[in-house]
């Protein structure tokens, strides 16, 4: 990309006057030459998995995924040609989005170069195979991360990846992660969310993390559609997806664990989690001030909220293109937890960029954000 | 207070040089004077309401809430004596509440008093009577505004308030907050969040929204308990109140408000959140990739989340005494949409004063969040 194209697209990051408080001792101005990039949250799928959501989003009973899905893998081009007025923008991008995520080759290669992003973290699309029984949701986990390790394998400067797994078939998915890693050279693990409504503090899950903690490698938990225990307050207007649910999804997904004493029994396991944190940075105050230990109401937890961040967890910038809450971010958690994110192809490629280079940093935390910390954290070596 | 021991209290804040971009044209000193300071959301309860929690709490079926109302309401003096190792320092804290919550008169004048705050503005505690049955609630609405404008009417300095009501006997409601604002001369409404699981975006609570528009006073949206369909992954860990239910069950509600198009239909409805904006301003940038007209998904708003926070909400810092969350608001909203609280009892005065005395704001924010912007937005004349 080059440097005029970036600056142009400054004006849609709104002016940077506007932020009177980054003044002094930070750069303004991108660097001269552009920073390597390594997206950190970069979706694919495989033709088996949108085949097989196909069929599950038109069972009874699933929860609310099945709207985002249906958009994605479900609407057939005619009816979109033929409901002008019906569907809004996202909506249609939506219908866009299936080929750029089944494709490890040429689509995604000619993004990534247009954009001057280095490498993309691939991880299995959100809802991951999660919805499916266990035994099907085990095969294609293996298929997924085959899959996967092969197109790493063709681009290795280009593509890392997280291997996928079914929670819900605990032992086959601590196996799973074990080859992940040790066999297929994979850089973590994606989980997202929940699991038929069980939150990973479940003790049935207890294999899984210990997997994770054992083999050393950082688990990102992505968000899904909020389950079905909080579904009701989120299931009009569209809040249950990314405007709003995956968030709270998210974000309480990742208390249960603190407050749960989940990383009080895991203390070596590391989580990344996206969209900035998830909004959890901007509470840490509260969390704190509610949660520490002596505080606590009903909870034995051994540490304050905000030292488990610091221990235990990773943010990445995916969905959040935000200079303020990302100086914000580096103020309560430090630059060196911070990885960049595109969440391609669900968020375009420029703007991200456009982020990332120009956002005012200094020389160091633009690299650490950029890509050191990924490499670091990811075991990706040059 | 004295200057003195506001710099002492400065340690409970942490390092001010821990926040390097706090670095120019802002003042790192407390003013000379201490400000004047309005504290905009203090509870208050009357021994009527404090009775009927008493029986309502050990009924069927009620929802969260009761957790921290049997805390507060239910558990004699004895019990704590004998259970000193069962009951949390904050456990132990709320049994000291009720009285500061029972009294307007010689405790929380003292309490003030030591900590150089001009006025409360009084709100009724959460979940005010929107739990009773809706005869009831109106009775109990009544009452607690007559009892606050007697209160008022003895310290008109040191007092001012919101008149509660029953939005689920909408037509009586919206009588009452007419009475509250004209006869009584109080100075907005406070409503806990949702009433019997509905949210204000809820046809049926339209004549409340048309009374608070046409009366042009605030209502503060004060959390309480997550409602019961969203409540299953926050009832484990005491996860649905004060450390993260109240703040999602609020900033949800909001968002119900504004994808719902309730902003739409009372664009001069005015709102007030407390606890920094319930995590809402940290999340206004996809809030707006997401939400704006044309990225809809489904809904159909005329602005983007963040012009509807500029246009009909205002926050206050209840809760949230953190100087770099603080500023994050000032950049996002705007010095003039923020307004300093305490949240009595449930939160220590001192600390709240310190936070407003030394917080990194130039003299003109300090003044307008201490204490100019209730003036203007509660309509208070000294």
């Amino acid at each position: 990309m080059k440097r005029r194209k970036v600056l142009q697209n400054l004006s849609a990051l709104g002016s940077l006057a506007a932020f009177p408080e980054f003044s002094s001792g930070i750069s303004r101005q991108p660097a001269v030459a552009p920073v390597r990039k390594i997206a950190t949250e970069e979706a694919f799928t495989i033709p088996e998995i949108a085949d097989a959501y196909r069929e599950w989003i038109n069972k009874e009973g699933v929860n609310l995924d099945r709207l985002v899905l249906k958009q994605i893998y479900d609407t057939p081009d005619a009816r979109l040609a033929a409901s002008n007025t019906d569907v809004s923008n996202r909506d249609r991008a939506a219908l866009g989005m299936l080929p750029k995520l089944l494709d490890l080759d040429a689509i995604r290669l000619s993004d990534m170069e247009a954009g001057g992003v280095s490498m993309h973290i691939l991880s299995l699309t959100m809802p991951g195979v999660q919805v499916f029984e266990p035994r099907q949701a085990s095969a294609l986990a293996r298929l997924a991360n085959d899959r996967l390790a092969e197109a790493i394998r063709k681009q290795p400067a280009r593509y890392a990846g997280l291997a996928c797994f079914a929670p819900h078939d605990p032992q086959v998915a601590a196996k799973e992660m074990e080859r992940g890693i040790q066999s297929l050279g994979l850089n973590g693990f994606i989980v997202n969310s929940h699991t038929h409504n069980l939150y990973l503090d479940d003790p049935s899950f207890s294999p899984v993390l210990e997997a994770a903690e054992a083999l050393n490698a950082p688990l990102y938990i992505h968000p899904r559609a909020v389950s079905d225990g909080m579904a009701k307050p989120f299931q009009d207007y569209r809040m249950e997806g990314a405007a709003w649910g995956y968030g709270i999804e998210t974000s309480t997904h990742i208390l249960r664990l603190i407050f749960g004493g989940v990383l009080d029994r895991f203390p070596k396991l590391q989580i990344v989690i996206g969209h900035m944190g998830e909004g959890l940075p901007f509470w840490l105050w509260r969390l704190d001030f509610m949660g520490s230990p002596g505080a606590r109401a009903g909870r034995k937890n051994q540490l304050k909220p905000s030292e488990y961040f610091k221990r235990n967890i990773f943010i990445t910038t995916s969905g959040v293109e935000d200079p303020v809450a990302l100086r914000f971010c580096i103020d309560k958690l430090g630059a060196d937890r911070i990885m960049w994110a595109i969440d391609y192809p669900y968020q375009p490629t420029a703007p991200a960029v456009a982020f990332i280079e120009t956002a005012p940093l200094s020389d160091v935390e633009r690299e650490m954000i950029a890509f050191r910390n990924a490499e670091r954290i990811f075991r990706i070596s040059r």
